[in-house]
């Protein structure tokens, strides 16, 4: 089966898809990097929400005033959900866009455009920035996931 | 590498990867369109959960009766939720099943009844439709999601 | 067009490929059934979010008292995001991987290790288990991830 892998290595050698493959690796390694976020504001504030993980910091009543919320570790929460809103879009349909034949340097610009603007935004939550900076690059990632979509649309339409 | 992008616009030239490739990003967008609705009903009923999001409503304690909750708001996180749980598996299982070598018809009656039962479970969802519209269309793309997952454990179970 | 059909099918029967789509959809249904146990807690604990589900018990004030919170409710939802944070990145990471020439035994061991640490963390949240189980099972999924988006990037790198 190697003529087989030697085309499956294939698919990873074009350079559009491996701009993808770049690119979706490292906003999903910056989503993940949310929960040691959380996991680290849970312990640095002491706030926990299973009655399981508060039994290192005593038992019974004791420990039970660690079961509660914090506002850091609810940040660092939005935080993430708002990556999983934004950055599943953009893996299924950048993979789609990434096989729908674009130029190198159109596919470049939408998926570094697009990890400038979730980096910017995870910033902008977590410090946090004054507004408009959350919003404005929320809003970039939105629209260049919007602009793949339409180019999927415009060569794959299939109804 | 002409020759290697070609062999890519071929998988997009499929007509069951095509058929993948546009209902995926329909119901991706309309995932993505309930940020917008959220947006839409925490600028109109004025509740937000970001501090610095409520600046432009006042400075200080005028400003802090925007960080509630609201019934809208919240039945919009909610549908946008069910679709991070439902579109996703769709997505992921789908892509395989769309390799995996399904004729044509079968396959565009997943997708179709998939993509329909996630629009009405939308409106169901927000307008609030009388149950059980929400229930059976939630069951219906649960089904063909399934449905998809048995063919491609059938035809490439490898474990 | 039996021709792309054929170079899709060798996709599908390339033994890493199958291996992978055999444990995404493993992990997928895993992750769908997280909706099947929080709509059996809603229903034999009679919490509800939404006031059209609380119809079939009962009208006006009655029905009310059923829209509350439950801890089995609301750890069996934990459970679910838990899944959708995890997975996804296993999903988009993995297929990235799996594209990029892994070795069959090592891609199956990754593969083999995520699938157990999601069922044990899934077992270990439900239950619940005492500590360390649920937070290694995690850990395990994690680590496997970036072992994986590592021979990504190391393959794929294109900035």
């Amino acid at each position: 089966r190697s003529g087989e892998m030697a085309k499956l290595t294939q698919l990873i050698d074009n350079e559009v898809f491996r701009a993808y493959a770049t690119y979706t690796t490292i906003v999903l390694l910056k989503m993940m990097l949310m929960s040691l976020i959380t996991a680290y504001f849970r312990i640095t504030r002491k706030a926990f929400v299973n009655p399981e993980d508060t039994a290192p910091l005593g038992k019974g009543e004791s420990a039970k005033k660690y079961l509660r919320t914090d506002p850091d570790v609810e940040r660092a929460r939005r935080g993430h959900l708002n990556d999983l809103e934004n950055i599943v879009p953009f893996f299924g349909i950048g993979l789609l866009y990434a096989l729908s034949g674009p130029d190198l340097y159109t596919a470049l610009l939408h998926f570094r455009i697009f990890a400038g603007a979730r980096i910017t935004h995870t910033f902008a939550y977590l410090i946090p920035l004054p507004q408009p900076t959350r919003g404005l690059s929320w809003a970039a990632g939105y629209a260049v996931t919007i602009s793949m979509a339409y180019k999927v649309l415009k060569t794959a339409l299939y109804l």
